[in-house]
């Protein structure tokens, strides 16, 4: 029988995701891509041009701007935009969605007004339904051409989270289940505030000690926070956590590393939000869970001088001294 | 009142130590390096030339290689050999060792022979005694060029490692305190087989998701042997586990990773081998490793395809595919 996949988004993880699904037979797969232009522009040249230049779109995806044509028969919604679409985009869609259609989550990052995890975005917009999380480290274009990657499907129902382990999985795409959404969904958003910390490493020239120490003890908050909310703190030593962490402070191309290795440089933040095209997501991120660590009490020193560079001006000289010079603790 | 400590070695990580203890003028530090040109050397140019170029030893710090003179009066004994020299040198210098001088270890790696840990060889030869492990980045390196780094130091004495940490903090070298020693200990011999694994992700090109995937569950396997001997999980969370893991895997200089690199790119390990000053710690340790996981029933795959590729000739492509297409399972 043939499982039908709406994805929502034309970029490049909803193209990653779209590669995947149809390497299996039994996967029929369409992706809604809001703008007419940019679905057309996709169909005629069988690739994302703009977000993913040079990676073939399967021709078995059916790409169309017709959200009813799209989604009605699904039997999995996937959604694949960022953060800040995402309410829009299913306000848009819900009308047309029959029963309580379970979601896969590929979003990373929290909104912003609300501090939802995208899961709980998805349940506030369409109703109470299953949600699954997929998390870990996952660079689309890579994905897409085939390489190797290992990922993380969680959801607070099991069966769920297995439907997509074996939805995705592919002999070079490996899925692993976990129950934690919480934590898989948290540490996609906190990881972002930890890769400006090791831009800044990289910008000021701190050395790779220095940089494999502030992911590290980032990693540690990253786990308190999350611990406070719910979240299991081994789900943070997994591929969600310290996978996706690796990737994102290593990859010379995240607007969130980048950003810190420009503010290391001397660079303001003004200076260096006004050449930005997007607004790095961990700049919001910083300044929500500094505020969220602070009501609760939680002691997060990375977070909080980064907080105090990005938003009071300090240098990320002074930040450093700040970290090195806390009183001697245990790990 | 003046603590007297003396470092046996004259390499980098012994360099490393000097320079740092020698920041508190209440910090007496004395050298023993065994070959009196060596000493000779270091003492005329105050630099080690072969092992850290154009980085200055301090004056305060006395070089020898008058081992009696060196550590008679030593209220403190660091070590930083490689873990082969280790035995004979403590051999040779037992006899001029005043009581139970507490010794601090930052030797990573496991004896070839005994598969036992530093800790255990210094105890073996030198009778009973306090130890503490100093782990986690730390490219000696950087660390004498005063860039910031924070290690862990672990002793199953809390007020040992106390000591240590006031012993070698500075405002740019932080010390955190652990009281598992073994967990630390494993940490740095183990980390050594993941990052031949890693240098195989750089080599054959399969990526960033790949590389990190590998890194992640990499620790998985390495929290789980330590799990077996004794080692804390949480160890393998912090600076000595995930963090020394990250610098390893991702230096190009690394031994264990360049030689996993030219695995990955298809030469053989006979070829490798052949062309390296030094045996890569790693391929010792896949050895010993594999033996006492086989033994002890503990599932780690990475480490099972890094023995098949080392030592029964397997290629790293189909290493990757038997890894990728192992049965679907939790994290």
């Amino acid at each position: 029988m043939t499982t039908k996949v709406a994805i929502l988004g034309g970029g490049g993880m909803a193209t990653a995701c779209a590669s995947l699904l149809t390497e299996s037979p039994e996967t029929a797969v369409s992706m809604w891509v809001r703008k007419p232009e940019v679905a057309e522009d996709i169909n005629v040249h069988r690739e994302n041009r703009r977000l993913l230049p040079g990676v073939k779109l399967p021709d078995a995806v059916h790409v169309t701007s017709d959200v009813d044509a799209a989604v009605k028969d699904a039997d999995f919604l996937v959604i694949a935009i960022p953060t800040e679409f995402v309410r829009q985009a299913l306000t848009t869609l819900k009308p047309h969605l029959k029963g309580e259609t379970p979601v896969v989550s590929v979003i990373k990052g929290i909104e912003r007004e609300t501090f939802y995890r995208p899961s709980e975005i998805i349940t506030d917009v369409l109703g109470p339904r299953p949600v699954v999380a997929l998390g870990g480290p996952s660079h689309a274009e890579e994905i897409a051409r085939r390489l190797p990657a290992s990922v993380v499907a969680a959801s607070g129902e099991l069966d769920l989270a297995r439907e997509t382990q074996q939805l995705f999985s592919t002999d070079r795409f490996r899925v692993y289940t976990n129950l934690d959404i919480i934590g898989v969904e948290l540490a996609g958003a906190l990881k972002n505030v930890i890769a400006i910390a090791a831009g800044i490493c990289d910008g000021g020239k701190y050395g790779d000690n220095a940089k494999s120490a502030i992911m590290t003890r980032g990693l540690v908050e990253m786990t308190l926070f999350g611990a406070s909310f719910g979240a299991e703190p081994s789900t943070f030593s997994g591929l969600a956590g310290v996978g996706d962490l690796i990737t994102t402070c290593m990859s010379p191309f995240g607007r969130n590393r980048s950003l810190g290795e420009r503010l290391g440089r001397g660079e303001t933040l003004q200076e260096i939000l006004s050449s930005m095209e997007a607004v790095a997501e961990g700049v919001n991120t910083t300044r929500s869970v500094y505020n969220l660590a602070e009501q609760r009490g939680l002691e997060m020193p990375i977070t909080t001088e980064i907080y105090r560079v990005l938003f009071e001006g300090k240098s990320p000289e002074d930040a450093t001294q700040t970290l090195m010079t806390r009183p001697p603790r245990e790990e």
